[in-house]
């Protein structure tokens, strides 16, 4: 019996109640499908700092690199400054864990009602490849003068040939097994940033040449939030750096029907790659057993994929499904019909019971 | 009499269509309204560049400096590598003429279709205030080791708190005129772009005390792109930086209906001032007399504000609701039911005959 190592972060706010029901979703899966899942838990998140002064201890990523995959709940609390949670955690594991690929699915599923007129599951389906770990992310810049009416404060994209090399690549090889349309667009914003998408650019068209069969395409960031809720079907997958990735990645969260249902892995194919909900710790939700907690089973879903138990995770993604068209009336906080963990038995409940 | 001189760049593609209709309409409200408007012509674009080698002589901008204000097409040419034009002539006016501030009303008129569920014109009414002469437009960065393996490209947004204050101040200048919710929203990513949005932040709050009638508010890039697809009624004024200034006002620009209505200034309270529709020079649909010239006027009418003439400009837009309330079946080119020149009649007789 295959048996995976997972460390779990259930985090602020609402995290550990969704992480809960995407637990119980895995542990479902795990015993129809014939594998075992052992989780082990950490604490980091904005209680432990607010008593302890630390956001993540050093041993802790060493320890993390001997995991099969990381499952975050929500980082972000109320009484700690904007920035230090986020920097001192989510971005630093993202960097130091060198997961260099966000991946966000952006779909519609069936009964999920959508912000855009006109626009079905048949329209909004596509997948975002951001890159993680360069970009204005880096951290860089400085301030002179602060303070002074001569400040200047400068924030630097730094983006190497091998970081957004291995990120293209990843996309295309994505692109090629997803086998929908076969279309990789670009998405930068090369009349402006010259530097930076100049080497974007030079870089795709140069890998493209090895997959002849993908379609490329090209469109500036500010166009693409347009296209994004003019026509969204036109997308198969979209590459973009980190900070344009962040933008339209909650774009497509909004026109999937938001937060309630938006997932993400930052993946480093060769090391330990983190699934997480996207939608933050909404700690006014909190131990209200109200919050959805689709967006955190659906991060599990991908994480078994990714680990490599394909029909495991496809069978939680399927469960899904099933919830949202058959069952839920909205996907917000309080409103879905259910209760948190009610929603988590209905999934578990499908997850057992589909027919493969 | 009053008279304004009026620098007039129709550029390309369908530039000097929708260019030539607003001059129609321009002319018709300075005849009613009893000022002169003198329209001096200037070619810069794709084509003078093709033909000299020049984008914009060095004269150009002392010359431009002595009108009242220019009215601009469109930049952009299909022969052109891109880039070239867009830094050469139209980031080059902004940035020497010193427009720091980019207004882009964003606001959804009668019977115009919206591509938001449940969305009407009461709800979608926001003006974004986008700083136009900094951060990552300014140019700054470069690339070490190009084309190795071990290239680097740097781009640096350039944030000054001259640069930064002046737009800010402007924003709640703007806000507090307008009178509407008395809201002014900072749109940044002061949790990850700590340098850059610290120096927004704390300018922003300063001069907020100067302001105890605004109620202020944050929110992060990301988020706002949610908010504009979710909740566009919670907006009055946002003012953020240029980068994402461009992208937001995009997305704004789609949900009012997209680009076929989309009109911007480009601002220097102290010196002269640019109009243009923010469409781009489609030209695909050059000479062909569809393109809907709608932008191109309501850009000539916020111009007509902007000089003093507050009676004539509004009066433009009220036609422009006539026309797209009771006329035009879409504002897409080719499907108005209307061509080009037929819509700027129609505006054109209702600024005559509209009762004030
Ligand atoms: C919380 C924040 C630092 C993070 C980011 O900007 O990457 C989030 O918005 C995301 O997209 O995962
Ligand atoms: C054409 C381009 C350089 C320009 C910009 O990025 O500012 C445009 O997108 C705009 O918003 O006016």
């Amino acid at each position: 019996k295959k048996s995976y190592d997972i460390a779990v972060i259930p985090g602020d706010g609402t995290g550990p109640e969704v992480i809960a029901e995407g637990i119980k979703v895995l542990n479902t899966a795990s015993s129809r499908f014939g594998f075992n899942l052992n989780f082990n838990y950490y604490d980091f998140g904005g209680d432990r700092y607010l008593k302890t002064g630390e956001t993540l201890p050093d041993s802790a990523i060493d320890e993390l690199k001997k995991f099969d995959a990381i499952y975050l709940g929500a980082i972000g609390h109320p009484d700690v400054k904007p920035g230090i949670l986020e920097k001192g955690i989510l971005l630093r594991l993202r960097f130091e864990l060198d997961q260099y690929v966000n991946l966000r699915p952006v779909k519609l599923y069936p009964g999920v009602e959508c912000p855009l007129k006109d626009k079905g599951p048949e329209h909004i389906d596509f997948v975002v490849v951001r890159e993680n770990t360069e970009g204005l992310y880096a951290g860089a810049g400085g301030v002179l003068k602060k303070g002074t009416p001569d400040e200047v404060a400068i924030q630097e994209s730094i983006n190497t040939r091998k970081g957004v090399e291995r990120c293209i690549r990843y996309a295309f090889e994505y692109c090629k097994k997803r086998h929908k349309m076969n279309k990789l667009t670009l998405c930068g914003k090369t009349n402006v940033l010259t530097f930076a998408f100049d080497l974007w650019e030079r870089t795709f068209y140069e890998v493209a040449k090895q997959y002849p069969e993908i379609e490329v395409d090209y469109a500036h960031v500010d166009a693409i939030t347009m296209w994004f809720v003019k026509n969204p079907e036109w997308f198969d997958v979209i590459v973009t750096d980190n900070m344009f990735g962040d933008i339209i990645t909650d774009l497509g969260a909004m026109i999937q029907g938001g937060m309630g249902i938006a997932a993400g892995g930052n993946i480093n194919p060769e090391g330990v790659s983190m699934f997480e909900p996207i939608g933050g710790s909404a700690p006014k939700y909190k131990g209200k057993n109200i919050i959805n907690p689709l967006a955190a089973i659906c991060a599990g879903g991908m994480m078994l994929e990714h680990i490599g138990e394909d029909k495991a995770g496809k069978m939680i993604e399927k469960a899904v499904m099933e919830v949202t068209g058959k069952h839920l009336k909205s996907l917000a906080a309080g409103k879905m019909g259910f209760s948190t963990t009610e929603v988590g038995d209905m999934v578990a409940k499908y997850v057992l019971d589909i027919k493969e």
